[in-house]
């Protein structure tokens, strides 16, 4: 994947989504040596997903000419609640109940016969971008995953922020409207995702239209497009001022999460990555949105970090998964 | 002070407050052998503040029963704006311009002839409710300060978050109602200060009864008593309905930003101290208050968070800076 040498020694490290299953050898640099992906099939439950995890390791081991006894360590990232020190899913959403309270990570060390860690997605991903990513230079991030819910990683020198119940930087769920805030998927008001997340995106869409606002949006719904935050991005494109208005406002919210985050963590770098950043620093619309972040940031936060901390899109994309859960493998098991 | 034998090596703590300097001597163990108080005058500048932590120094230093030359190192505790690592001062609104962009720490060291450390007060209180306080057996803290700000500490695993430009844990800025908040004493809108510091629960008292609440305090106040927090206590504690409320609404706007933390940070503990903390356990409103505090958190919180965090009051009271502050210095100085 890449003209470097490869430096080990080596880790896998693996993604685990609702949707795919993502791994890749990665090595000692940060460097990932190759990767595969398979469907997670989540309702046919832990065990299968277990052999799921096992086959696209298979695929990335052989892909970068390895053999799994050149790894030194598995790193496993996973999504919903869990405990990470005791290495057991508790009730994660996304895979269902089948995988609810299931010891994931001695499991997977049995399975493949390597010792393995286990990592909230989020955190992983951050990890990803601190260590071998776009934060590659900080000694501390925040690092927001934008999409249907809003995840976040903390990284403090190396410290992957887990928390004593392993709810460490769930910062979606920070309050930042505690009076008739909008109400957010986990039945929580006001928080950050009840109002920066995609459905809140559609959700306000839906409102503004449902009030009378004109906008080009609504030819393209009743051509039969489905409301989703790329039509939105779309028609901002087009120079649509509802969808635009829409896009900046969602900025702005998480402009005011961020800076609850500079005023806690104190951050040398934030950044942004997940699929709603819309197109990001290559798109008119991406550079728009994070510009009206940064403003909000400079009109809420305290003179000095707003001055210097670094706000900017991640560089890793959906890779940075599997990379960070690889780099938590190495934390752990390096020497 | 106590049976305690003394454990060397031994640390000068300094607490340099807008009002006192604090000081004491401070065992490896985090007894103090020894305190001492002097006026800190701010006005006369930061020169004669040497001079005043040098005197109030030397007064703990014999309590004690030592000599300078016993102490491993000093650990000084500050307000406002500083950067840490630098040592110096920059804007600390409580001491006044002529401490503006003072080398404080090399300048303490070079007076005192002994390695010395610098921390922001409320992580050093933090710091010592942590090493040697309430949370003596946790592994990770949020400490509010109440009063006329908010302030905070955070811990995690002896880590103290001091963040990368100096601005960790100043959560009293965190924001938690982003519409139509109110204002702060720094000029920013609906932060956790703007509405559970003091300022703000005389000025929400000073509210209802402008708008026509009737309740014992206005008595009080013909009187010529002056509207304090202390004041608005006594009246809770008399029974006094509109009093009772305004202290428990506050309790819940630090239930908002308890959660928001809560979901960051996730620690083992919260602990509340400073002066606006309505008699603590041993006063009925201050076990109101607390509670208060933590059924906002149930109702707002994750569950397991919310089932697991211990929220309690602070254990060593107006000792916890200069305490702390000698755990900052034998963090750096103990080998």
């Amino acid at each position: 994947m890449s003209t470097h040498t490869p430096t080990p020694p080596f880790y896998l490290g693996v993604d685990v989504g609702g949707t795919n299953i993502k791994v890749g050898v990665v090595d000692d640099a940060g460097h990932p040596l190759s990767k595969a992906s398979l469907p997670t099939e989540p309702r046919r439950g832990p065990e299968a997903g277990l052999e799921t995890i096992a086959a696209a390791g298979q695929q990335a081991v052989a892909a970068a000419g390895l053999d799994w006894k050149d790894l030194r360590g598995v790193g496993l990232a996973t999504p919903g609640t869990m405990d990470i020190p005791a290495g057991w899913l508790l009730e994660p959403p996304n895979l269902g109940q089948l995988w609810y309270n299931f010891p994931i990570r001695d499991r997977l060390a049995a399975r493949l016969g390597i010792q393995t860690v286990l990592q909230n997605d989020a955190n992983a991903a951050a990890y990803g971008e601190f260590w071998a990513g776009r934060a590659k230079e900080a000694r501390s991030l925040v690092f927001w995953t934008l999409g249907t819910g809003i995840g976040c990683g903390i990284i403090i020198d190396d410290m992957i922020l887990e928390g004593a119940h392993s709810h460490g930087a769930e910062c979606g769920h920070i309050i930042i409207e505690m009076t008739n805030g909008r109400l957010c998927g986990t039945g929580q008001y006001g928080t950050l995702e009840a109002y920066a997340g995609a459905k809140s995106l559609i959700a306000r869409c839906e409102e503004a239209l449902a009030a009378g606002r004109s906008s080009a949006i609504s030819a393209r719904l009743r051509a039969g497009e489905e409301l989703t935050p790329k039509l939105i991005a779309d028609c901002a494109e087009q120079g649509d001022s509802l969808c635009n208005e829409l896009i900046l406002q969602t900025a702005r919210y998480l402009g005011v999460g961020t800076t609850t985050l500079m005023h806690t963590i104190d951050p040398e770098m934030v950044l942004l990555g997940g699929a709603m950043t819309f197109g990001r620093d290559d798109n008119p619309v991406g550079r728009r949105f994070i510009q009206e972040l940064r403003d909000e940031v400079q009109r809420r936060a305290f003179p000095i970090p707003a001055a210097k901390t670094k706000i900017e899109y991640a560089s890793l994309g959906g890779d940075a998964g599997f990379i960070g859960a690889a780099g938590c493998a190495r934390l752990k098991f390096a020497r």
